[in-house]
């Protein structure tokens, strides 16, 4: 008999190994995305949809703070529609997808090639059109993923992007804290009660608000999107700013929000932000050492975004149980989107 | 007495004149972006958030079509928590604030600035912080706005966009289509009805989605912040591709959606994602020649973004309305919103 939520948790728990694995593979992948660099480098363009494309937003802000140089995520419509003819010449191109079978990720990062990038693939498929269209591949060797919400995959393209900014020089933290990660992740994965307090505080609502800031932002925008694809609730993802700027007009009295609040640049802007969320009368989930979902404390902010998505995970499993929905197999979705 | 959504809807009422106005300074402000692009142009820089931002995604699709150049949307706070230092020689950077007054947007242009770019600013008040900071400024010329939800200053930033990239040629429509801009969008505002129909039968959902693509999606992104404000719904803008890819997993039984189907080279995947969202119960709202929120079909498909929005615009202060609420002073909300 098939357990409901059974293939998502197992591959949730596969993450500390699959990330261990990768971190060991640190140094070659560095390398790897340093042989593909254009000389000069004139910027960076990434290329995904989905939890993908959160993983990229991630890559974005800490590619852009390496490497100094403007990272921009591509709109694909333009390359695959609208016939756009833009000149990519001393870009480093980044595809990200699970699969490498998304045709629409395919056919832009060819064009992007085309335009003069160089293109490199983040995939766990190093036998896809996606690989054979790149001049070099990042496996993540996460291993075969059923459920449909992306988990292990998720994490190991974090690692992938942090990577990539560490072949750009400076990254926003020092090499010897990556074997904190898969640590970090272990402890939180061990501990679900946090995550399931959460899920049934939050019951039944039907919408709820997910928020975070400069490299808290991408894990923001993917929790709104496992909540949705497990749960059908209407969670939406925010930078702090952003909110503020419009949206936080449909926070009233219970409205769950999700808030990551991390050590780091970006803490004192959060926990401002959770006082007047408070204020208006939501219920606030701080992810962060000390929150209503703890992460441990010893990781810089970029590297703590792991455990932080590992929480994050844990309440879209345990909200879907909690609403008798099996978070393995949404209603309506496939492994593979096929957009073109 | 105060006649709720009186504001909002007489500012709506003025766009036609507002458009008709920066339209007669076309030339001229396609002249002062030219004298102050970089040369060579390596690439381009928006800064904005809130509706502005959304103007910013529209800006982004039709500059970088007509540039040939990535455009990228900046990520303030890089630059205002993180002090990422970052090259921007050779870039326009252009920054988009109705009150030239949000101390973030500032902030960022001048470290922009600082970091070799060339600044643009598109405002309402060209005595503001923004427009000092600024090297040439785009005056929108749109009169107060009062209301809180911006909309004569949105369609005008949509205009300042669209000359943006006629300065940096080729845009993709024909000069002479200009003239028909503010016909089409006083056509649809001498029509009340479609809007009231939609918004009746919207009545007290509690989620909505705002689905376009392409040129389009920057204003399914603005309709659902719109909806937000005023009707405090759970409105959420995807492109296709984006909803396609996990979000759709809420739609459920009687689901609203507002679709943008404009003729056009996103029509067909727009017209394959509107049987999908039939196919699992959705009621759908299609903006376009012959939808239920039907726009004049005269125009090139970047231009129709104009009345589509007023169209989307009609929808919020009607279902506002329906709902009791005061769509020109959404609780909470102030017209100048101070991040940082």
């Amino acid at each position: 008999m098939r357990i409901p939520g059974a293939l998502m948790a197992a591959e949730m728990d596969e993450q500390p190994a699959v990330l261990a694995r990768l971190i060991e593979r640190r140094e070659d992948i560095v390398a790897l995305v340093r042989r593909h660099l254009p000389d000069p480098l004139r910027g960076l363009v990434l290329v995904a949809r989905g939890s993908s494309d959160h993983a990229a937003v991630y890559g974005r802000y800490v590619m852009e703070y390496a490497a100094g140089l403007p990272v921009a995520l591509a709109a694909p419509s333009l390359h695959t529609l609208y016939g756009a003819r833009v000149d990519y010449r001393g870009y480093l191109a980044v595809a990200i997808s699970q699969s490498g079978r998304t045709p629409e990720i395919v056919t832009v990062l060819e064009q992007l090639k085309r335009a003069g990038a160089a293109g490199v693939a983040v995939t766990n498929e190093t036998a896809s059109p996606l690989a054979d269209a790149a001049d070099a591949v990042i496996d993540l060797e996460a291993g075969e993923e059923r459920a449909v919400p992306a988990t292990k995959t998720f994490t190991a393209q974090l690692a992938a992007f942090a990577f990539l900014a560490e072949a750009l020089v400076p990254a926003p933290w020092e090499p010897d804290a990556w074997p904190l990660v898969p640590e970090a992740v272990a402890a939180v994965l061990a501990n679900r009660a946090p995550a399931e307090k959460v899920a049934a505080a939050v019951g039944n609502s039907r919408g709820l608000i997910a928020v975070g800031r400069g490299f808290l932002f991408g894990i923001a925008l993917e929790t709104a999107l496992k909540l949705k694809e497990t749960s059908s609730i209407l969670a939406q993802g925010y930078s702090a700013a952003d909110l503020r700027h419009g949206p936080i007009a449909v926070i009233e009295q219970a409205f769950p929000v999700i808030a990551f609040v991390l050590p780091g640049p970006a803490q004192r802007d959060m926990e401002d932000l959770g006082r007047l969320l408070v204020a208006r009368g939501a219920q606030l989930f701080r992810v962060g050492p000390g929150g209503e979902l703890p992460v441990p404390s010893n990781l810089p902010e970029a590297l703590a975004a792991f455990p932080a998505t590992v929480r994050a995970q844990q309440v879209a499993h345990a909200l879907a149980l909690h609403r008798g929905l099996d978070p393995d197999r949404p209603e309506g979705l496939t492994k593979v989107t096929p957009t073109a």
